[in-house]
């Protein structure tokens, strides 16, 4: 008898319905693992907005030490009405993607079944944004200056490194090269921003070494426009992280909803674990109810998946989602009435009758 | 017998398209002139693309000087094939923006008359972008260091004055009144980036002074996904320089075409001329051919004209537009058959019957 390959995986499921959807998404790895001969190792780190009331910070001070031996982090979400983002946000999320320099945000978009694009005409779209997580208008260089006079300023750095857009636009160009070959540039760089021809400079530099993919470099603000008017021309788009951050949104709307896109923050040359989120956040309106839609966390976990190396089993998740969809078992976001409970037993389900 | 009013406008059609939608607009003014009781001095410059190929510049050493006893400045589209965006833009429509502190960028979306918004079940819109137009993310502060080795990176800087601030979310604030009280926010302060709390403090601050405006600072990734999904829910939208940039292109979008929408660059303090131009480029593909939609040149002259103090005549321009297209009579651009001439000449004949 061999021994299951084994991941180990630390379970954030954080704050609001957090608690509600990462249950659902471990049953239904587990079930996975179960068909797929694998066994998925989970450690529960009770961190996030409750910790904080107890300790006044969001995960242990050596939190990330406490990440760094796991294979993948599965996060739920994070955000608590009575805390400000500042806390939540850079006491938990922030650091593990800085940390183990998740420099890949991977945010995959399509219309599930039932889903509705809000735009006419529009019943397909299969779109990664492939957004740069590191650095870029994110960094942490800037500050205010003469606070609350008159003369208050404050500053903003955008750092961008020859490193760190070389790295995203490989990855980019790879997953490109895996697809269509397409791959759409977002940038900015007819107007002052120095750094915006630097990233195109860089990024089209890294694509020549790429046969088989076409490379356009687009306008970021018409390209906000393209999206909506000519959602089929794009594929694998390339963005910085404020950009990827604006267009990812705003493509996860344009399949219907934002309640159920998934996202990777990933270290491609896997030093360290890379981690998986839904980009939903901890819903307090809803939470507790049993009516959080688990679509985005499963999605997620499947990313998951297929990053540790189990892509049938990656895929069988999605086949189990679209299915479930497709039957028309929904939760109340889209109009349904199944509850998160119902929802993934539906999934399982699928899973087990695949 | 009164001595009429008169405007001095300098015109600088500058490239491609640009010559043939701006002498629509003349037209159409000099007609709205007539009517309503004033007279436009119109100063032709020969500036743009052309220009430059003469003189190695896009505009005389002593451009800005020359425009800056003007009333308003009209503006057709500076771009060229042959040349860099760097040399058309800084060699013209940026300094003109800076050196005339014109540090609002005015951007009204309608749906016209039979134009279709690629949103189901949209078939109105009525948004106005005001975007910050002088400081923020676009500063001159930047750079690229070790150009072309491994460890070369490029900073940008991101400015933001609490005077800068202050008067783009008062202008809001008022447009906001004068309309239905909501004005929205875009902000992106739950994240690093250190000047958007400072923007968000300075913009409620303002606010707070003006009764019956209501405020929401929304962040900017969840609004591009809600201008989408509930774009009814906007009215007046208050953004950064680049923020504003890519949300009223979408919204222009998001009304069905970019080819239509206008732009008002203006200086409230009427210390210096503001500039009209519409929002889409010089067109080089279609430039010659008489067929450019000149609806974005015609409604950047009604802004201008509302802002030359003559509401009724600009009210006229709109109207006649409206009727136009209501009409039926539509450029290939929205897939009608009429060249720039039909349209304009229907334009003129609105106005008349008016
Ligand atoms: C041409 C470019 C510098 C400009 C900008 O970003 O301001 C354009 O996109 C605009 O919106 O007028
Ligand atoms: C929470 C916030 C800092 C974050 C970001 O902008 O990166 C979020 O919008 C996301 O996209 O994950």
């Amino acid at each position: 008898m061999t021994q299951a390959r084994t991941y180990t995986v630390d379970l954030i499921a954080g704050d609001g319905i957090g608690q509600e959807v990462v249950p659902a998404a471990t049953r239904v790895v587990d079930a996975l693992a179960d068909r797929h001969g694998f066994r998925v190792a989970w450690r529960e780190r009770q961190w996030g907005s409750a910790y904080f009331f107890e300790h006044g910070r969001m995960m242990p001070v050596d939190g990330i030490e406490i990440l760094s031996d796991g294979d993948a982090i599965l996060l739920g979400a994070v955000g608590h009405p009575e805390l400000p983002d500042h806390e939540t946000l850079w006491g938990l999320l922030i650091p593990i993607r800085r940390e183990f320099l998740q420099y890949i945000n991977l945010r995959p978009v399509r219309v599930l079944p039932g889903v509705v694009s809000p735009l006419r005409g529009v019943d397909d779209l299969d779109i990664v944004v492939v957004r740069e997580n590191v650095e870029g208008e994110y960094s942490a260089v800037g500050g205010r200056v003469y606070r609350g006079a008159a003369e208050e300023f404050a500053l903003q750095e955008a750092v961008f490194t020859r490193t760190g857009v070389t790295r995203v636009a490989r990855y980019a160009a790879e997953l490109a090269a895996s697809r269509s070959g397409s791959l759409t540039s977002a940038t900015k760089s007819n107007g002052i921003i120095h750094s915006m021809p630097f990233w195109d400079e860089v990024v089209s530099s890294v694509v020549e070494d790429y046969d088989g993919v076409e490379l356009k470099s687009v306008l970021v603000d018409a390209l906000a426009a393209a999206l909506v008017l000519r959602p089929h021309d794009f594929d694998v788009i390339v963005a910085s992280n404020l950009f990827g951050d604006i267009l990812s949104d705003l493509i996860a709307a344009l399949a219907g909803s934002i309640g159920i896109a998934p996202s990777a923050n990933i270290n491609p040359p896997r030093d360290h674990p890379s981690m998986f989120e839904p980009i939903h956040g901890s819903a307090p309106d809803i939470a507790g109810k049993g009516i959080a839609n688990p679509t985005g966390q499963l999605w997620s976990a499947s990313l998951m998946l297929d990053h540790l190396g189990e892509p049938a089993a990656a895929a069988g998740l999605m086949s189990a989602i679209d299915e479930v969809m497709a039957a028309g078992i929904r939760t109340a976001d889209l109009g349904g009435s199944a509850g998160t409970e119902d929802f993934t037993a539906a999934v399982l389900r699928a899973v087990a009758s695949s």
